[in-house]
């Protein structure tokens, strides 16, 4: 509700966040539209420990938990919204990994109208919505405050509850190999190995499975890779066809961008996405010697220093010249 | 020399190795040939230690240590064997990272009559060569016992000591993702990160960048994707051609296999080489259903249940019909 409350030490914040859970009883459990891993790994830990609590609880999402997520416990009770009974109204809300309500998309509409809300998250965008914040910035992922809640909640961090914490731990640090890999990270990670989570099995099943419609987008694209003359910019496209050839989803062509960017020798890499005959996706990744982020702005998008977006208007070909001179400009 | 010395407590092997440090004055490092990260690492965290120590020494490779580790402290000192002066014997060696002395390679021809040996390594295949061992097969890296030895001889942990150290644990555990990523293994990089070892950073200098020649051999080998019936069995080929164009080097070709093992639903994931006209090289990789050791022992070749290989004579796709096969029926 207030930014006062989000300023509470994060001690008072896992006391609130205890006395919510302890005082009330069936929940419904909710992460943000399109769950990447945290999201699913959050709604499995916290459906995980209210079960180990002795309370009733929904586990939802707006859409469908990606398959590849299966293994983590309560997958088989994450039920998208279209299969909650539409007659139901929810009174006490977790909200895990979302920034702000849109976040929850459509799931908003089944809660009933005097519903209490914790809000549990790590984005340092969260606007603090909702009855009772946990909110902590500075955590790699939402699974690490939840390990620190089970401590709180006096719940072992064991078995399945220890397997999602290092699942949402993996993804949300790429296999702890962003700049949010703490030593906290690593620590719990160590903890967690110790206590007997197999790491190595979690990292094989979310980090490197691959779809068949990605392999086969990735075989496309790496098909259109182009570099500039100097080699300093280097890009890929996928042409609507392709999708349409593929079935990939956005999922499926996630990560198609490192290809380009990680090239020895360049800077920027870019990816071109036709969204229709006349829209271009442009995503841009910099190594640090362009600000891609005043350069997708100069088309009407933004983003970070190093990862930036925008949309064009054009045919495919058109955009990717208008986008690489503006980018070869900006490297001179 | 004998296993028995090899098999004293780890605490009394650290002392050993520390003794002969402190005992000896100018040192050959070598590390084993075709050196990996954990060998490049290896031999600058030793260089490193010995320079606190005001030792003298020369670091040393039979060939020449891949470039992409060249932000390591001392790899401008780390000398191919043809940079060694040709009359030059030394008498105190430390070898890194090799399971036998065949691994030092022709550098061996450098070592004096008497010379003595300490073999620092973590190969569950060390046969204790030397005179010195301090071996630990639990150890995922030898930069890990690095890591111990550094407490033994009271050295600080810091700067591009624990740079090197983070280099090596992220390159032999594959980026924290191996079953050899132990509690102990996060632990020591807790406290790197801690220490303010940038590992982000090093993740991206060792484990994105991917080399013109990969990228493009990558490109060429997916265009040969290629899957059984039922989608079990996935491989790709490397033609002579395709090597002769691209110019990859082994390095280059380095992780191909697991573009097809990776993909949902595979079991068994083939990468077929071709090295001459008549010889094709075959690298299996199974998830688990198959034991692909025994396919390539039927082969003439061998390995591990998960990970083998083998060398057939005959056409590219005559290998690939006779091996696929084979796989075929040991799934069924």
């Amino acid at each position: 509700m207030t930014d006062s409350r989000r300023n509470r030490p994060y001690e008072q914040q896992l006391a609130a966040a205890r006395k919510f859970i302890e005082d009330n009883d069936r929940f419904l459990v909710v992460a943000h539209v399109n769950p990447d891993g945290d999201a699913a790994s959050s709604t499995s830990a916290v459906g995980w420990m209210l079960e180990r609590l002795g309370k009733r609880f929904v586990l939802v999402n707006e859409g469908t938990m990606p398959k590849k997520f299966d293994f983590l416990w309560g997958f088989e009770r994450m039920l998208a919204l279209d299969e909650l009974p539409s007659e139901e109204r929810y009174t006490c809300i977790i909200s895990v990994d979302c920034a702000d309500e849109a976040r929850i998309g459509q799931v908003k509409e089944r809660f009933a109208a005097d519903a209490k809300l914790l809000n549990i998250d790590h984005h340092p965008t969260n606007d603090s919505f909702g009855d009772v914040q946990l909110i902590r910035e500075d955590a790699a992922a939402t699974v690490e405050i939840l390990y620190d809640l089970a401590g709180t909640l006096r719940l072992p961090v064991e078995g399945e509850l220890a397997a999602a914490i290092y699942c949402g731990l993996l993804t949300d640090t790429g296999g702890f190999r962003y700049s949010n890999t703490t030593p906290k990270v690593m620590r719990i990670a160590a903890e967690l190995l110790a206590g007997g989570v197999e790491g190595h099995r979690l990292a094989e099943l979310v980090l490197e499975k691959i779809t068949y419609a990605h392999i086969t987008v990735l075989k496309q694209a790496l098909n259109t890779l182009s570099f500039n003359e100097d080699r300093q910019i280097s890009w890929i496209t996928v042409s609507q066809d392709d999708i349409r050839l593929t079935g990939a989803t956005s999922e499926d062509m996630d990560g198609l961008i490192l290809y380009p960017r990680n090239i020895e020798g360049v800077e920027v890499g870019l990816l071109f996405k036709q969204t229709d005959e006349q829209t271009v996706k442009v995503s841009f990744r910099s190594n640090g010697k362009a600000d891609v982020a005043a350069i997708a702005q100069r088309f009407g998008g933004g983003g970070h220093v190093r990862a930036s977006g925008c949309t064009l208007k054009g045919g495919l070909q058109e955009v990717v010249e208008r986008v690489v001179k503006e980018v070869g400009q900006s490297l001179r």
